[in-house]
């Protein structure tokens, strides 16, 4: 399973979330050979739960595991603070991204720490989110707690 | 309020993990003026949730907020970088620490970011958790995300 096939997955709960009124990210745990563990995505909306991005969704539904080391997360988008510190706590070894236009989180200092990151500019990322953003940018600002 | 009366609140949530069969770790979201938000405990053992840490448990309970720059996480541990990055990313303006000794987490980045941090050193949190990580080394490790 190459990585624009692993983000197919995020795209898809993306778009469940955005179906459902929510912030359309999404997000999926990987095997690093291709197997499925945890799919998810942002739930601030639909479950009024400010704890549930896309990322601590997956990483939520592939339930307790002892080793994280040879797991890849994928996202529709760059992983906020909150979500790369998952990355580095649990030491999830790579980081597939669809994009890091509309949000720069922090998949710099990921890949400094020895994270296997990859940015695919995936225009239908951009897009979907960039939209949302457009049209909700008080609900945007609260789920990256920019105050006004 | 002052910070050893908000410590009590997340010692509390830690008792009440432990008496579950968790790992003692508590948390509560406190506004500076001393208003409870939310309060909560590390999960892993009794809802099989990775995700929920005492600190993201805490943020859920208080639900949807705007702004967190007047808000005060406390918590019975130093916070993990999971628990960290969601403290950078929501822009919590303070963190108080009951001991750092069992694990030290990302509050050093934390202060050098700007976070009021204190570490109280609280003989009680540091004897809770020190006597659990004893008797319960994997599942400790497992919460930390450290492998084998």
């Amino acid at each position: 399973m190459n990585p624009r096939e692993m983000l197919a997955t995020a795209v898809a709960e993306a778009r469940a979330g955005l179906a459902e009124g929510g912030v359309p990210i999404g997000a999926a745990l990987f095997t690093r050979d291709g197997k499925l563990l945890g799919r998810g995505h942002n739930r601030r909306v639909q479950w009024d739960d400010p704890a549930i991005h896309a990322e601590t969704d997956a990483f939520r539904a592939a339930g307790r595991q002892r080793d994280y080391r040879d797991t890849v997360m994928v996202t529709t988008l760059s992983p906020c603070w909150y979500c790369s510190g998952l990355v580095r706590q649990f030491n999830i070894g790579a980081v597939i991204i669809g994009e890091a236009s509309n949000f720069h989180g922090g998949h710099d200092w990921l890949a400094e720490l020895g994270v296997e990151v990859a940015v695919l500019d995936d225009p239908d990322c951009t897009a979907m989110l960039g939209s949302f953003i457009e049209a909700n940018p008080a609900l945007w600002h609260e789920d990256i707690g920019v105050a006004d």
